[in-house]
């Protein structure tokens, strides 16, 4: 079947305050043969897997999601919007290979997501053809655009905000978490994402490290608007506003964002910031002490809700007693969102005090 | 004459870390009768006038710079490198009556370098002009390419920042101010700029607040590299730590710059945000607190050596009074750089101590 332009609306992303993303998605995971390529795919999978309907890779693929094996044309009948690219390479282009499938996509009605360095509409022939087709190619990590410079103005709803004392140790995987427990709980919530797996799998977001300095407290706010009383916002955080590279972003986010409360992610056992052993990495306390003293500025009455750990590391015991011990040494409560139980539930009691 | 392309290198901007501007300037003041749309052309005959070789208008134009009438022709026999738009209308586009003087000076053998909002490059015959006469487009809004992410390596060399209780009140005065003294003493000091207007008067530097979040702090570490002992980079603040939409910008700076020692640049008299009524004017005490508590993260032993006063609104003895009272309120040095005097002079023994 070939869907036609007037099946249904374009969504004008480029027109939106932020990435809007064409979903259900088939996966494509390319020629891979190496899983950890295709992280993207597996978080997904796991994440998002009611809008997936199915996964399709070329011959030389020795990677699979367990997903149903389907053509674009075939997904596109179960209700799939767009080709995901749900792999990456080293170097982050998109190989010759994969060309025939990008177009097989666009014919059969599909739109194109990507979150690989290349940009779609530098592929040979591709924007042409997805004009031809009155198709999109969405590249995930180009910020949309319109964006506004902050304002600092004080607005309704409700918002939470995942802070770090590094990178890359939970802060996406803790605001999904909190954002779908809440919603088991009957609360309002909506997870915002601000990076590109994030925005894959919420199907929309705005991919904060890449938008200019200048803008990024503006994006923040367009992120999380103002909303009803009773709507919280679960907004996944970037950085650490302890990182000599990045701790401009996770300002820029903290203040935009306007958290009421926010909860500091940690990886027990981490002692320098990922990649650069000249760091130390903060005390969950200084972070604590100084995403207040900052955040502030816009949120006067933020605090912190709760620490998340993530103790992937540990067996079950030893997880359980790091917990214990830091939510005993600071006063509040821990967890690993991950694990669950009697301590995310006091985590998540916290976040709605 | 007509310059050509064999008798001076191209300096290849786009290969370098910051921008590198051609030099000496004309500069441009289109149709200007407005002397308040001039403010570039102004800044530069005040603080460039050894790199600016005369003045070109239209004849609708009443504003002069008082310089030399000189057509771009003459501009090249006299030495000019590059037409420099001084001038700015409302919406920050090149009006069509200027696109012949344009296309005069990159015939005459002159670069063009302009800080509008509309790029050189999108003006219509105005690339493929510069690419036949080997020419360059200088748009100096736009960073320079290869930007890299900060790394926070200690360097050697002094390095001095400026930073503000907010916007739009000093820093770059103070900046080229102190870095102009420090010469004159016969310290090797550097201007380090930040901002468009900044650059075009130094010649080269980034464009800060244009410069995607997660590298600003990169860029700042690129624009004041090691240097040798007795060296001293003065680098051109932005925005301010207190300001709910430049934060980010400005911590980038301060963490990228590793400064030895700041100055904060006030204006006494000021108490809201510019055009932001909710946001209440930090003290200068809360700026020197939090500015050592966050730069102390790449530059352990940061320390303010004095305040930079804009007392423009003051006669000269309400002047000092009010700089005589900051400095003996806060122990340090306090001085408006644009009066001088002995107060100055303190302030910079406090920058070179």
């Amino acid at each position: 079947m070939m869907v036609t332009k007037t099946e249904r609306p374009r969504p004008r992303a480029e027109e939106n305050d932020v990435l809007a993303l064409p979903r259900p998605y088939l996966l494509f995971l390319g020629d891979a043969t190496d899983a950890g390529f295709a992280k993207t795919a597996f978080g997904l999978r796991d994440w998002a897997g009611d809008n997936v309907v199915g996964e399709f890779a070329l011959p030389e693929a020795t990677v699979t999601t367990g997903l149903d094996f389907l053509t674009p044309r075939e997904a596109a009948e179960r209700g799939a919007k767009a080709l995901l690219i749900g792999v990456a390479n080293a170097g982050g282009i998109i190989p010759l290979a994969w060309m025939p499938t990008l177009f097989e996509a666009l014919d059969a009605g599909l739109d194109i997501v990507s979150g690989m360095h290349a940009r779609l509409t530098d592929l040979p022939g591709l924007g042409e053809a997805a004009q031809t087709a009155g198709r999109r190619l969405v590249d995930v990590r180009c910020p949309p655009a319109g964006l506004r410079v902050g304002t600092g103005a004080r607005r309704t709803g409700r918002r939470i905000l995942t802070v770090g004392t590094d990178c890359a140790l939970g802060k996406k995987y803790t605001a999904l978490a909190v954002a779908r427990a809440l919603q088991k709980r009957g609360v309002d919530a909506d997870f915002r994402a601000t990076g590109q797996t994030g925005i894959m799998i919420s199907g929309s977001g705005i991919p904060i490290d890449a938008v200019v300095a200048d803008f990024v407290a503006g994006a923040a706010e367009m992120l999380s608007p103002a909303a009803p009383d009773g709507h919280f916002d679960v907004i996944e955080g970037q950085g650490s506003l302890f990182h000599p590279a990045y701790a401009p972003v996770s300002l820029g986010l903290l203040h935009g964002s306007q958290p009421d409360s926010f909860i500091v992610c940690h990886q027990p056992g981490r002692t320098h910031i990922l990649g650069n052993a000249s760091y130390s990495l903060p005390s969950i306390e200084e972070v604590i002490a100084r995403t207040v003293a900052l955040g502030q500025l816009t949120s006067p009455a933020i605090r912190c809700s709760g620490v998340s750990l993530n103790t992937s590391g540990m067996d079950e015991s030893e997880a359980l007693r790091e917990i214990e011990a830091v939510s005993m040494r600071l006063g509040i409560p821990a967890a690993d969102p991950i694990r669950g139980g009697v301590a995310f539930e006091r985590l998540l009691d916290a976040c709605q005090s």
